[in-house]
């Protein structure tokens, strides 16, 4: 069974878009200790496929606009922290998914896809389906499905960028609260490098990164025995990058 | 003065290339501790202008390979270790450029720019001047012109890439001799950082890093003050990535 709301966008996007280009993007959500990835179920010839949220790029659109819209639509959240880490550019990558559907299809040309990673926390966003997906929902990273196309592949480099970047992007500003603690810090760096890191070397190397502003308070009220909070320092933490290159 | 070369191409791009998107190469060149890149200059409209090498994408061809091709035409060296950093997506970043030239031109359509940053040892290649370039040649990174369009953007965001990756790349193995000493493995990561390193906390962190393997020689084969030569460990230092990220 052919997906006729593809079939109808298509003449639309015929009109209005940039050719052979579009962006996908993994939005990684981070709640209570795990990394999730946004994942959209779309019914397309009969099986009931995952995808990465993607779309096209208008034809007066910037490249990142189209992926910022995307992610707009699916979360209602403006301004998320976006980052472009790869181009997927292989022949035959996506018009082969589409075989069942008219050649005139704009969907069966071939495209390039531009992939963005994004962080956002959880539960500071709620997740839409659009009118052609039949599901959009979180899933942790470790129990990714198959996904359609080279869709496995590029969030895998996503993840890959992001545990490159974890220590000079301002990734933990964009996933946790504004006031954590340090073993709060340390899940997260746990959860995004998929291993167990070892307390007294994570805290020396955040201290000296000199990121976090130390609250001298702790959740409760209470000094005793209660780990301290922090707050990230925004001005140090986004300008890192120089610094902590060698 | 047009470049009626240009115009002659014109025709043959719009059969057989992908419209909108193009490859731009950021190639680094190293030799004698001094970082460079490669610049070729087009004589358009009246007057000379300095691009970044680049090209487009055959109908059929893997993005991937496009660059390998623009950068074997120019240098003649294969299997040129290549790297992709960045889209350069906004409205009018190349369409304005070509304003004088027929509407109908390929190249005065949107352009969205991959980049690739790709790296060889200058005594390695020979450089070559194509047909409608006046001139290709290295440029010391710190005295490069101003370029066309927004290609000085895109050649930051290379060098900041470089730097960012000098850690968990295998850029050294690119850029320096089979073999070489310590000061001459320091002096290529501060051309590449823009800065000077202390020398006892370069030498501990290369050595922690596990990536070189002494070879208890020096170069002039007497032991007496010159410094013991050293070669990459290519399988550790290819695979180091995961190691060395936290």
């Amino acid at each position: 069974m052919l997906n006729k709301e593809l079939i109808d966008l298509s003449k639309e996007f015929w009109e209005n878009c940039l050719p052979h280009i579009n962006v996908d993007c993994v939005l990684f959500g981070y709640d209570k200790g795990m990394l999730h990835v946004l994942l959209t179920k779309i019914n397309s010839q009969g099986h009931h496929d995952w995808f990465l949220p993607g779309g096209y790029i208008y034809k007066d659109e910037p490249i990142e606009t189209a992926a910022t819209r995307v992610l707009f639509e699916r979360t209602g959240a403006e301004n998320i922290f976006l980052e472009q880490f790869g181009v997927f550019g292989t022949v035959r990558r996506s018009e082969s998914y589409f075989t069942d559907y008219p050649d005139d299809m704009w969907h069966k040309m071939r495209f390039i896809s531009v992939g963005y990673y994004a962080l956002v926390r959880m539960e500071d966003v709620t997740i839409k389906t659009d009118i052609f997906s039949e599901e959009c929902k979180w899933v942790e990273v470790n129990k990714i499905p198959a996904l359609v196309m080279d869709h496995n592949t590029i969030l895998e480099k996503a993840l890959r960028t992001l545990k490159e970047q974890l220590s000079y992007r301002p990734i933990g500003l964009n996933l946790l609260p504004d006031e954590f603690t340090m073993p709060e810090l340390q899940k997260l760096y746990e959860a995004v490098l998929d291993k167990k890191l070892n307390r007294g070397n994570f805290y020396r190397k955040m201290i000296k990164n000199n990121v976090l502003i130390s609250l001298d308070k702790t959740r409760t009220g209470k000094a005793h025995k209660a780990p301290l909070l922090y707050s990230f320092d925004k001005d140090v933490y986004t300008q890192l990058q120089d610094d902590i290159l060698w």
